[in-house]
């Protein structure tokens, strides 16, 4: 069995109940749908009881649960660049901001990158009379590249002579 | 002249003398330290009012100025994947929740994308006891692609034969 | 079930029963061919009415009716750059043509793009003594980079410290 | 020499004085700005009688003058796919539409292509209360297989055996 | 039903047959071997009265005869580079002699390309003493790059003004 | 000035005065030899007295040295697989052995990550009668996805209707 | 019979009968953890004394025990930068530490590599009241490039004429 | 010095005095314009009295005499596949004709191919009323593969323990 | 049928009867193991008789046996460069010596190449104290470049006007 | 100075004054002109004394002599695939025959590999009635995979909780 059959399946089956995300995500658990929305697409794993009300919404198989528990092996697109237009206009945003957030981040926290893991996110739909706005929101903890020297549990470097 | 010559040029000139990215967007101007930074970084471009307080505050030439005022050709990140950590991490995101992003989007707005160009951000340190967050902001406004032929100036489509 | 398997069934069924595209559009309603084609390519979604008539024409199941109502991910080309000469001729223009449309569009209408979204297309024969051409024309909304400065609504941007 | 040099001190007297495009592509001649701009960043090439006017335009040596008189190396695009977002919305709609455009054109012309050298274009402001649009209008000779058999002229075929 | 599985099935019959390209050619009509041979492998179309005379030959469905009769999504080589030494070396060709193509085509010619969609092509046994070579003659029309000014049909170009 | 060039002058000194990474590492500050070497290559930025003592024993210019203390773009390989044999050892690990780090870590630590940036490294020569060996540790700390829902300071996720 | 469908197959029953890395170890042999999780994962062979341990514990055929005795096809990533981002970091740390590894390793021992054959390697968790770490240790011998004139059984090299 | 700036310097010269191929084929002695164009290119060497009447007529040093003589780095093709729509042409015959080759090819002659090095070509204008054509011959000896067991020379193979 | 499943059928069969190499050589016929192996590999074609041979060896059908006999598509490696340790070391060979290959070929023989058709090798185990060695011997026959125009049967080339 | 430029000088050194690689590597030493030569062309380093004679040879300055005596990064072709066809050939057999090496070397010596780093080779022309081949005689350590378990220092594997 393999993750990304179980991602097909569990998009037929939210098609043909006509499921939606949201309904999704509520009957799962209490947690963000974008989490949800990303395990069921084989992205994140699912805690075993959220895994267990997938099953159950779901109508899975005891071993399919099982995989939704495991850590899945991350990237959701067929191939990059992307060829969705909805999905790389976000990677044109890193094309075009990356050296930006570069600079503003250093410039702001020091030699470090912002966290792809500890890292959270909310989309928003923001109302406008000139056309309403997706707004996304991100936040991920900023780690230093640790080696300013001031820390005393660094452990020793180099070649150690025999 | 050329605009990576430039940008490298600016990049001098704020290391010699110890600029800021944010003092270089208040001397500037009023506007984002994000736009000020990418148009310095040669993805955007700055008015000529805005230029010509660039080319004050560098010492640039005439003809530096005039190319700052130009849309340049977008791109910052020398080969893709960025083999930078900090600007992979935004890769790898849109690697991992691109899909999700697709899904999302779609439920709440219909088909069609966050625009990349009418667009904005923000940056902002988000303090925190187990370690200062970085707190990234987007709004773009939504595009949904036309084809609901719910629109009369929709222009005919089709063969018409002679 | 998978929009790729939807594309060959419905493209299967087309030859066997000697259906043209324009016969297609016809039956499917009022729309033109190219978004009725894309769609039974895979590229676009049909509106629920139209994906009823589609379902009827072609015999399918609630099921793939449903797939035919959902964007799709987009990008029809097996691998790129095309290896089809016909597609591969757009390919082309693109390359050669990329940057005059750049500096013309640039010229005529500031900096932004011509949206590939809120888009639309006509194809027609046009009779020529010296051998019929294809005519193309394409009509896309102009998009403005925001960041001239002139609008109010501008959120504000940069590091707020904490 | 090279095209490519050449194309930069264009761009950068272009950008010194002031020039605009239809201001160039008028002192040079009467064809199309287009075909004058492509010209001038070096993707096609200018007859003689329009490369003096370009050289006596811009201040060309005659070894420049020349050069703009020979057919270039095509391909404008530093690396496809392009990173500049104007230029890629072209490129998706290749992706995106690229099937769409076989299908259509097969069917009402047979088995064949939209020739990219047999060519021409023009581009338009098309005014809207909704946004202004960019019109792009192609129109390229359908190129016919050559091998319906109904052609006296075609060659023979095939191993002949000695 | 797919033009690769039809392609595997036509070459199964012909290895389980004994047949040759020759008798193929021959018994589908008068054409050349390598427009059949080609079409066989899914590179080019048979006509209908062809189409028909394969069916017979291969004992092909309805069906796939009517697929040997569409213009196939062209490109038989798996992956480019070609892997296999014969095919290879056609491709090194192109890299070794095509700038010197480009430079005596256009010194014959003008600017241009010679078509390889009114093409054809036909390959014979060339005895020698010192081994048997093989000779390949292509033959493509020129096609003129269209903008040299002297055709009065040339359409319009450039920006109108609303 | 660009990192690139600083690097190759650095080499160059290196050279012609016969310095070692040992003797370097010593004389700008008690760190380690990897770090000052990869800073030394630019993959890492040195503090700024160490920069001084970098610039002190190189004789580089109050430019050189700042640039020394800035966040380099990483990426030290000129194009990935790397084509050096000692550097592609080390790609060979990550696709042999990729997938078993993936499974044994997130077997002892759940799902997340080893960073590589809160990182550290030792190498050590290893005397033995067969052949001495090189010796690398590295130790990373883990980083747990954020998402198992035991942290009150998650934020919301999710869409809000306005 | 492919390598890659007993390794799903393997997961399939690790997963449906709750086993562990470290159990399935244990079960197999006294050996590495690591060594029978790359085994189980089509990176390295077993034994036949291991591979028949391994039939038993996953009820294998004799022809899938046979198969884990053969050395595999080696590569266990799907593409090259992986996707994942617990293997990516391990790609990043070669990327930026590859030079400096290069440089410590040639001037410790001469010029030579790190052998990745004769090779082994720990996991260990380091315990820390920061957040617990990853310690991964590697040892490779060096393999001196042969070629410093010290070694009499050197073959001749070179053309020796006829 | 390098084989490209050469070529550039010899097509800089040809520019300037207003040679031909043809023209520049004769003054070099009596062999096919292919064969001197594709070497004035880089591609082909020049034997020495040819190279010496190529300094000649271009005015060459000795030093880049010399290097005329010397067998390339051959590749005229700046990236693959070719942006150059001439040049593609080629290209495109590959992909669409390359498995029709092979079979052909194979069927009449056997297992082998086509050498691209005992090899030669030429050029013709083909008249026609209905637009000129370009016809190229190309004859390259058929090597076949040494595997038959009917050469009494063939060496002895495989593993011959000790 | 399709010549990678039959490999992998015989490949079965192989390790189910535990089968060497080096005795299906012997059972097939007097040939080079090296030759069969990389035909029932896929590579190389069989013989007639050798054909037969092997499907009574392997149990398989006429209609295996006949694609045996076939010139297959060669291209052994699943994606190049190839992730296998053991064949990746002869992709770095051409990669660290493929210019020295290619200055020493051409100071013996001038220009020309080393044929990869008209070509053999063996493979002999090297006894040696120090661990036995590998011992590859290729022989390739030389084909000198075709231009040197002491050959009375080269064709005419170039352009002949009508 | 970079290693490339060295190269580069060195082979206008040779070509001006008319020497050759069996010259060089005599003037040299003692050793291989292979090892020479691709010591010359950037693949090897020279020894301290072997440097100096080179220097001498060359004319080269001390900073260049001991960038000689550094090993390189090595990779000596522009790009891979190889364009150039000398080189490509042996490219060709690594794919043709990688799998063929692949199996018959381990069925020889087990799991492992032929080293490229304990190797050698020799060239040889080896003369023909039926024209001269060039004879290419690889000799590479076998380097088993250490993981047989009958080796009583590996050391110990796996995770050892705290």
């Amino acid at each position: 069995m393999n993750r990304a059959d179980l991602t097909e399946k569990i998009l037929d089956i939210k098609r043909d109940r006509g499921l939606t995300w949201a309904g999704i995500a509520e009957a799962i658990g209490g947690y963000s749908p974008i989490l949800i929305t990303a395990a069921c697409l084989g992205q994140m794993k699912l805690t075993k009881p959220q895994a267990a009300k997938a099953a159950a919404l779901f109508g899975l198989t005891p071993s399919e649960a099982r995989l939704l528990n495991e850590p899945p092996y991350r990237g959701s697109i067929p191939a990059m660049p992307p060829t969705d237009p909805l999905i790389y206009r976000f990677y044109e945003l890193v094309m075009v901001y990356g050296t930006t957030f570069k600079e503003l981040i250093q410039e702001e926290f020091g030699d470090g990158i912002m966290s792809a893991i500890d890292f959270d996110m909310t989309m928003e739909r923001q109302p406008s009379p000139k056309g309403d706005r997706v707004k996304l929101s991100m936040s991920g903890k900023f780690l230093p590249y640790k080696y300013y020297g001031n820390d005393e549990e660094t452990p020793e470097y180099g070649f150690k002579n025999p």
